[in-house]
């Protein structure tokens, strides 16, 4: 088996028990309220790479914690992503009907729905996140309750969101961009990493430093190919609407830097990133091979 | 001082407890980004008659519970209650222009900011509520935050809201009005009143069940009152658009069983909740006098 090989049977692993934790956990849609329901496990299930899962997972890994816990939280960080693509897709914010490959929640059920179901994957995130059969001590456990509020809050995901509705009216410059981009994508990807990590004895200082400093470089990385393949992919591959950023008159960086210094650029935060993670040691490799596939991904 | 007067001096120094708190732990409107921290304290500030931390407050007295972690409880509740009728005053929604006699967040800002305003006062509830610093045992800290999940998500108070939904379209039995309001309104009081006593030791088993009695009592005696008052007050007393209820078309107490009927039944609830304290002793005195204030009040 070739090295790529053994790394998309880890992939496929992760996303076999992460499906399989969200098909049981989120409510059954013959439980009232059904269409609520309905609209919840529409707007998670069958949908996405489930990349911040797979962080957790990997620097779960790289801290030696159990694989219970770890589902969990991937599953939790999924939530607070899943809800804020139905809330992003709403006319008021960008107005978008296709998402996944699928019509976008309010597409498919109703504008009043759809703000509902973002509402409830939110509460169903914490829920997930405090249960007491998990398995961790109390105290870290609330703390992980305590890093996903921050990471979804006004000064983590929600603030970048907000700093984005104004980058439409105005000309950010690169550093603004980039300020924006650690919150809106860089928070919740940031907070599966160490999360996941959290879930394991504590890691000495440096280590943690360096595995933040991982997580912000693939955080923006990741905003960065999405820049990049908005302005070039097909809408088929991409699942959603391609070329929107044009459309909308956004300042990307594919539209600041041009589209080679914007994939020059997220080859510097891969290698930055590789960087960091060489000081971890070798359990560190499914972080190193996430990151490759982050930043070499084609939708 | 006469009776009446103690009680109302508590609520006031209840409500001035919770006052400051919310002011000095909502982020400062002078913090990136600023426009959604305005709106965030805009939606908050200066609103309401806080029955929901008062309920904490009450039944933390009831619990023997110390003060800190009860004011950061009631003040996370009403955070979630705050974001609910952001999103409720939504033109997807109810469409409403009036709240507390203010414009609506969307009339004040605008929609897209509303929705992540709603957004991120739902995460700052869970991040209040997991604070490290708040002083309980974090198991039951833990406890705390798994109930604000579901007293908040599609099983509780977000649910009732979509059943709400499909009440403008039908017309729902009593029953099913019950069912529906004991989730929207009475979910979250509910949730107060539990939480207010889970931050003391805990009580015995059949105090519980009493407690939980008048929990849901309240809870739906608050929302009969509301129906009575939407139909018979003015605007300018209720701080919210009045009669809206029967311009919407929705099938309320008031709309089913007629005025009368419909005060009758919320004084019935009130000697239903009054009737489970007694069984509390004297401790549960607050909570006796919040339950006629909430069946009293006049908006």
């Amino acid at each position: 088996m070739t090295r790529n090989a053994e790394f998309e049977g880890w992939v496929q692993a992760g996303q076999e028990l992460l499906e399989r934790y969200l098909q049981q956990h989120l409510p059954a849609s013959t439980l009232a309220p059904q269409r609520l329901h309905e609209a919840m496990r529409y707007a998670v299930l069958e949908g996405g790479k489930r990349v911040r899962p797979l962080l957790a997972l990997a620097a779960g890994e790289l801290a030696t914690a159990p694989l219970e816990p770890l589902i969990a939280v991937g599953a939790s960080v999924e939530l607070i992503h899943a809800y804020s693509l139905v809330h992003d897709d709403l006319p008021a914010m960008d107005n978008d009907i296709l998402r996944r490959g699928k019509p976008t929640c309010h597409k498919q059920f109703n504008e009043a729905l759809a703000l509902l179901t973002g509402d409830t994957l939110q509460s169903l995130a914490f829920q997930w996140l405090s249960d007491p059969r998990l398995g961790l001590d109390p105290a870290r456990q609330l703390q992980l309750v305590q890093q996903l509020a921050l990471a979804s809050g006004s000064r983590g995901m929600g603030g970048g969101q907000a700093m984005d509705l104004e980058n439409t009216n105005q000309n950010p410059t690169l550093p603004e961009l980039e300020a924006m981009h650690l919150k809106k994508t860089g928070a919740l990807i940031r907070a599966a990493v160490l999360m996941g990590a959290h879930c394991g004895p504590p890691l000495e200082e440096k280590a943690q430093r360096h595995l933040a400093h991982y997580a912000n470089c693939i955080g923006l990385a990741f905003q960065v190919v999405d820049d990049v393949l908005d302005a070039e992919a097909d809408t088929s591959v991409l699942g959603k609407t391609a070329g929107k950023d044009a459309a909308a008159n956004k300042t990307t960086y594919a539209s600041t830097m041009g589209l080679s210094q914007a994939r020059a650029f997220a080859q510097e935060l891969l290698e930055d990133a590789l960087r960091a993670l060489s000081q971890l040691g070798p359990r560190a490799e499914r972080l190193e091979q996430l990151a490759h596939f982050i930043v070499h991904r084609s939708h």
